[in-house]
């Protein structure tokens, strides 16, 4: 899979993986198994295989594939389910799909259904619940720190490290009521949008295996596409949950970066100071998203972790009336045909429904491109090349590139691109603010709906534009995820299109409505730095008008 | 004044500032000078020439003398007193500050009447005010933006540089209406707890002139000690407002560094990003103090600038009864015997007015200053030692030392102490919320007492141990300074203290009741990061039973 050539120590990292993928296969049940037959002759969507495949019970279906997190837990707090029962049911989800897509890095289906087990007893004997996500399995990301599990950073040399105790969004999840059961995949080092690594090789996309899941949640992604999870926590820092969720059809928030906490995720604060990653759930609805910040915010996070804002949850109630800005494209990278197709029919449908919408403008996102580049690895990549020089595992493709172009800033420089980017933070600030100019209300717009990406996924090994999502990384605007459909055998190449630059050229070329096919399409929605809860009020108004949901 | 050796462009920088400072002293009216004869025999103290100085009127005492910002306004709003006599009577008192203790480095006299009397023909044919400041003199910063005035630093090489714009607080407070008229003095490259600068020479204490007004804010130090102004805005990267609202007998608050809008003050934002100046008022009063942080926080700054927090103002009501930890000594530098005095007595007043008191234990203050101070100048002090070097003005002996020390950090460095400034404020978090276990309430304390400095002031081109301001700024707490007496003949020094370390002995020996003889003395309360409300109302609790104010 590497491209440096030979590595100098390939017996133990080759060793290594296979010692830890046998491990963790070792996890599944073996009456959880699929059959070699099936395996090897996978269908590219690998949806149907769950209900086929004969090892889910229709209960256990019924169950794993509810509306959302939040109906599941109606059903555990009104007992019309069990804990116990839920949990197994995803667990064997989980298992299913980890068999399918490889999104797995860690398993304890038997301490799950050990806490789901307590938690019934806890209702059967108190009659209430410990908390909202009682009896709730959440899935969290290799890199989070959950007691006693495994966390690699998708590298060979953190192979067998574990963590000693919970992140704080964790223990919140867990005071709330929430199982923990899997942590899933993320790419080596950490620095990629698709979902690969030497130690647990790659994460397919369920809805077409020829494409990514996406990264680096991309085991969230997947197994959260596959119904293998209710809900399930990700990260991000330039485009990591909602890369993953885009691909996958999740909704998926990544907040602004102070906004909940980050300590307890590996890599979390590695010193860089301007881009910092946030924690953000991805699921079913808007709804379990808004439910899981909620319980993040009420535990008061600042009391813990110093990087937090201290910012209560101010409820805000879903507008009849939205003013959206719609940036069809970026000015670098123009999205495929069905990425086009399915904003022209929001704009419509958000009309329809009485919303005003305008253009928005890109403000230089190629420049904010290249500063972001620059800003994540202020020190060209130490961390990460120094633990793969240890082991002497290959770079993987989708990361080789970008971190040979990571180039080491002096203090100066690194000074530089802070005030740059405060600079620029400050300049789209007065250019959203600008957009008052254009709307009946005279106020600005309320939020921005852009394509979530250039394309619906990518094929594996490939290079994406990374813009659509980074920009919101630099600016720390928070945005949300809305999945809208799929790409049609409708969607044909735009043959007449006549590419902008090389980076729209090569993603124009990579189209083909064939190699696309049934992948997931999303819009991406975009709000004010630090204010979650208009965004995700706005976002529902969207989702109504866009999806027709109530 | 400086210790570097002939200048090289002695005859430029030195016509430079004597222009300046002659182009200042032209602002004065001719009617405000005072006597040769008196300046040449200036008191130890200059607080009482303002009275017998006969300058300013029986009304223009009152006016200037008022309780506090909040009751000049109510005497404006109710047409006791027009904004036209209150605007005179502290251009008046800052003209004859000026002249005794050098704290101005522009005048707009003009403007401010002007402006004032706008503002009592829009209240004489509206019966309105344009807002909660309507015809309040305010002073402000050389640092700071305001349209049309000098803008310094401190140096010669911006001696003739002026602001375009309002920086974004100067907006909100003229919004308000607020009258400008002067700009206060800060020592050359800002980075000094004196105020000194070869532009503007040296300001001193009005309550003793041998002994320093405190910096980098010591202009507005000692023209609000002189009541020279209602209330100042002063900035603060480490103890900038604290010291002088602390040497000159002030409140004066340093908020947490994002709370409120910084853009437009020059250096803010250079591109270090660990440690972050903060802009916060020193007056009169806590109500005040209050009054503005709430003007600022209504006018939604984050709208605005995007370093700002966007955290509505939350109303906390004034505690009967407050947990207050103490730390008496930071365990590197004992307080003087008159600042032991102070906080030992404040100590028996909060529990004689019913507060609960515990002991607050340092907790690495010294490595905390020594990372504080390795991160004020990354890049080596690049951007300030430019400017001296280009117009060959000497380094002031308060800078030079700082400035000779300071060492350029590589990426990797920087970046290293990003990750250890974090890690510090996580344990410093745990350890305050440790305080848990010792008090009645089984809740952590609310806000920690300390001293507000190891002395009351200092003498001139003394260089001090800053820890006591340094050490909240690295952690980012707000804290506030309290006034709370005066160093009095009774003070004898402690002759059987035994030094802990150079630094204690350094200021131990400092200390001589004679040479300090009438300093105000000041405690400092600190609260936790982003809890401004909290802080405020638990200040003003402490207030009440140290001062017995009501």
């Amino acid at each position: 899979m590497g491209d440096l050539g030979p590595p100098t120590m390939a017996h133990s990292w080759e060793q290594t993986a296979a010692r830890v993928q046998a491990e963790l296969k070792a996890k599944i049940p073996s009456e959880w198994l699929l059959p070699e037959t099936l395996l090897s002759a996978k269908p590219r969507n690998v949806l149907p295989v769950f209900r086929s495949c004969g090892i889910l019970t229709d209960r256990e279906l019924e169950i794993t594939e509810a509306k959302d997190a939040t109906s599941v837990l109606e059903q555990i707090h009104s007992r019309n389910w069990s804990a116990k029962e839920v949990t197994v049911a995803f667990c064997k989800r989980a298992a299913i799909a980890q068999q399918l897509v490889n999104c797995l890095m860690d398993i304890d289906f038997e301490g799950a259904m050990r806490r789901a087990k307590e938690l019934d007893e806890h209702l059967a004997k108190s009659g209430s619940v410990v908390g909202p996500l009682h009896g709730l399995p959440v899935s969290l990301k290799d890199l989070t720190d959950v007691k006693g599990m495994r966390i690699a950073l998708g590298m060979v040399d953190f192979a067998d490290s574990s963590s000693s105790s919970d992140a704080v969004a964790v223990q919140s999840l867990r005071a709330a009521g929430a199982v923990v059961y899997v942590k899933t995949t993320m790419p080596q080092t950490g620095m990629a949008l698709e979902t690969a690594s030497n130690l647990f090789g790659r994460t397919l996309n369920p809805f077409n295996t020829s494409l990514v899941s996406g990264g680096s949640s991309g085991g969230e992604g997947a197994l959260n596409g596959c119904l293998g999870a209710p809900l399930g926590i990700a990260t991000d820092i330039g485009g990591s949950i909602r890369a993953p969720a885009a691909f996958n059809g999740l909704y998926g928030i990544r907040p602004t970066s102070r906004r909940f906490s980050y300590r307890g995720n590996a890599m979390g604060f590695t010193g860089q100071a301007a881009i910092l990653s946030s924690i953000g759930p991805v699921g079913r609805s808007l709804r379990d998203i808004e439910l899981i910040l909620k319980i993040w915010n009420a535990s008061e996070p600042w009391l813990v972790d110093p990087a937090v804002m201290a910012k209560l949850w101010q409820p805000v109630s879903v507008p009849s009336k939205t003013t959206i800005g719609v940036m069809y494209w970026d000015e670098v990278v123009m999205p495929h045909p069905p990425m086009q197709r399915t904003l022209k029919d929001a704009v419509e449908k958000l009309k329809q429904a009485g919303h005003e919408v305008i253009d928005f403008e890109p403000y230089k996102h190629k420049e904010a491109w290249d500063l972001a580049f620059r800003q994540y690895y202020p020190n060209g990549g130490k961390f990460v090349k120094d633990a793969l020089t240890r082991t002497g595992e290959p770079t993987i493709p989708a990361v080789a590139k970008f971190l040979a172009r990571a180039k080491e800033l002096d203090c100066h420089e690194q000074n530089m691109c802070n005030q740059q980017q405060r600079q620029y933070q400050t300049e789209y600030l007065e250019h959203w603010n600008a957009t008052a100019s254009r709307t009946s209300t005279g106020k600005p717009v309320d939020a921005i709906l852009t394509p979530s990406f250039a394309s619906a996924s990518y094929p594996h090994d490939h290079l994406p534009w990374w813009g659509y999502l980074s920009q919101w990384n630099l600016l720390d605007y928070p945005a949300i995820i809305l999945p809208v459909g799929k790409v049609e055998p409708s969607d044909v190449p735009d043959t007449s299109y006549q590419p902008a630059n090389d980076l729209d050229r090569e993603n124009h070329e990579l189209y083909d409505p064939e190699l696309f096919a049934g992948a997931p399409l999303s819009l991406q929605l975009v709000g004010r730095s630090m204010f979650e809860e208009q965004l995700l009020a706005t976002a529902m108004a969207v989702d109504q008008a866009i999806n027709r949901r109530t």
